[in-house]
């Protein structure tokens, strides 16, 4: 019940630029925070409250004066990453998810509709809206740094192949998997709306990949290109319902030939859904259904394998993140299923 | 930060009567539940897979049907004051603590202007607009007729007093007043805005009291009327900043006669503001600075004792509500100090 108020409160401490300027400056009392960051002392002692309840920051209860507590010992990397996550629920979903039992009532985002005029989804939105491209964009360049590294680890594509990263927006996963699994004639290609192919190739350039990877514009549900030995597809999948991802998965199995491989990677629900130190039910089936696509949702693991074979796919490996690796600040538990096509 | 996604999954999964369908007749599927309340299979399966971790719903895992698991021994009463809660802490609060850094800053409500167009407080606004009103009021009427009769059980009210309701509203804790306290000759006095008299009668006449009530209109911060032996000051000094409190207390000590009494009903933060049992100073200063008034908060009891001190008055009893008689739900913790005018 107090969600969304403690979201808030502890985002706004940072905003106002109060907990930079304890840092500075330790032992400054509500009064002196106040004035160094012009919000009246009342209300900087009232927001703060919060954070020393949760002992992120102390105060001196005899000359009122405050420093930090465990946030002294928060990274200056983490702490940016945690803020970058909060900026983009913010921006994104917050106000959005106001909306979502008409959003869950009509499979659209009328949150979106209501905010900023938008029809569609919020990747299309993002296109128009500044401030939800660069909260929303922001955090998707972390995630996929961070993230990619681990996929490629974990993928095996054999030299020389012809790679189709599905859903590649702007290339950045192609240019990953050609810088991360070099080899003698390896080709990717990125396949997306065509509106995105000229800040594609403009990225492919900038990396000095454009001789290794290429561009097609299409639409996922209207046909997917054939020739490749091997089709990604990242982050793409828990964004629909399962009709979507049977039509996606399907599309993929015919345009490939026999022995052609498919690599996904999807964030996923625990297996036990009652696991307590999870969030991801807390936080996915809101922030799609209520913020980003009107509709979709990640599914366990096990969900996920059987509606790969069930497309008709021979799953040859499926294995989640270790949530030990994972930051406590992150909240998506990534898993990377691979499959292969046997007939 | 998984904060306002959770509190609008539980709230729409009662919104789109997918808990009411499950009550009605357990053991449906999502493709049932989503049949009987018009919402994709997928979305209400989504939805409930929250419910299901925090073990309110159970989902059996060979049929896929679910039936109300903690929720079933919720008593309807219970459920009902909380739902009025979540629906108040939706409309009046959850789009505009968006823009709380920019409301502690400025000291107004821009959430509540750039939603609703509303200069000015949450008070003001509910006048004109029917959603904030309803939600509001639904929610203050609970909480008068559950916490004025503690109140009134430890106030002393001596026969034939002249009471004075300070920011009384449309005359409740007025009637309140004569129905719990009634003596020979007692008269009770609502004070406030002068917008409130036509109703404030109105409900003396509908509860009988006509006879003993009145109703005096005018502003707190430019005079407070005289001529009275108590003043009660309930739900309104958590309102305002400390200078406002001071303004307020010291009108009220200037117009009492020595020996007068004060009676203060506000919630107050807990002596250790670390105690994690404890919710307010996790709602409050958001609620108060961001949604309702754009400053205020409650205080710690022996704070409150003390600001009443300092504005002249001997303090003869400051209580707070044992936490343990308030259901979990209910987010104040209120306090009662009495005070009286020694000289």
């Amino acid at each position: 019940m107090v969600g969304p108020a403690r979201f808030m409160t502890l985002l706004s401490c940072f905003e106002l630029g109060i907990v930079d300027a304890i840092q500075k400056k330790p032992g400054q009392t509500a009064a002196q925070l106040g004035e160094a960051v012009g919000v009246k002392p009342d209300a900087v002692e009232q927001l703060l409250f919060l954070l020393v309840k949760e002992r992120m920051v102390a105060c001196d209860e005899r000359t009122g004066g405050y420093t930090l507590d465990a946030l002294a010992d928060v990274p200056e990397r983490d702490l940016r990453r945690a803020l970058t996550y909060m900026n983009m629920i913010k921006v994104v979903a917050l106000r959005q998810l106001f909306y979502l039992t008409e959003s869950a009532r009509t499979g659209t985002l009328v949150g979106l509709k209501e905010l900023y005029g938008a029809e569609g989804t919020l990747y299309g939105a993002v296109a128009e809206h500044r401030d939800l491209r660069e909260s929303w964009a922001t955090l998707m360049d972390t995630v996929t740094a961070r993230i990619d590294p681990w996929f490629f680890e974990n993928v095996d594509i054999p030299a020389g192949s012809r790679v189709l990263d599905l859903a590649g927006n702007t290339g950045l996963g192609a240019i990953h998997t050609y810088q991360m699994k070099e080899s003698p004639g390896l080709k990717v290609t990125t396949f997306d709306l065509p509106e995105k192919e000229e800040e594609a190739l403009a990225n492919f350039r900038a990396h000095g990949v454009a001789d290794h990877c290429s561009f097609i514009g299409g639409d996922v549900f209207e046909g997917i290109p054939s020739g490749f030995d091997v089709v990604l597809i990242k982050h793409f999948l828990d964004m629909f319902d399962r009709d979507d991802v049977f039509r996606i998965v399907k599309g993929v199995h015919r345009t490939l030939e026999v022995g052609g491989q498919l690599h996904v990677m999807v964030p996923v629900y625990p297996e036990d859904i009652h696991d307590t130190d999870n969030y991801n039910v807390d936080f996915f089936p809101a922030f799609f259904i209520g913020a980003t696509m009107g509709q979709g949702g990640p599914q366990k693991l096990s969900v996920y394998r059987r509606w790969l074979e069930e497309c008709g796919f021979t799953v040859t490996q499926a294995i989640s993140k270790d949530p030990a690796e994972i930051p406590n600040d992150v909240i998506p538990i990534p898993a990377l299923l691979s499959a292969t096509k046997e007939r």
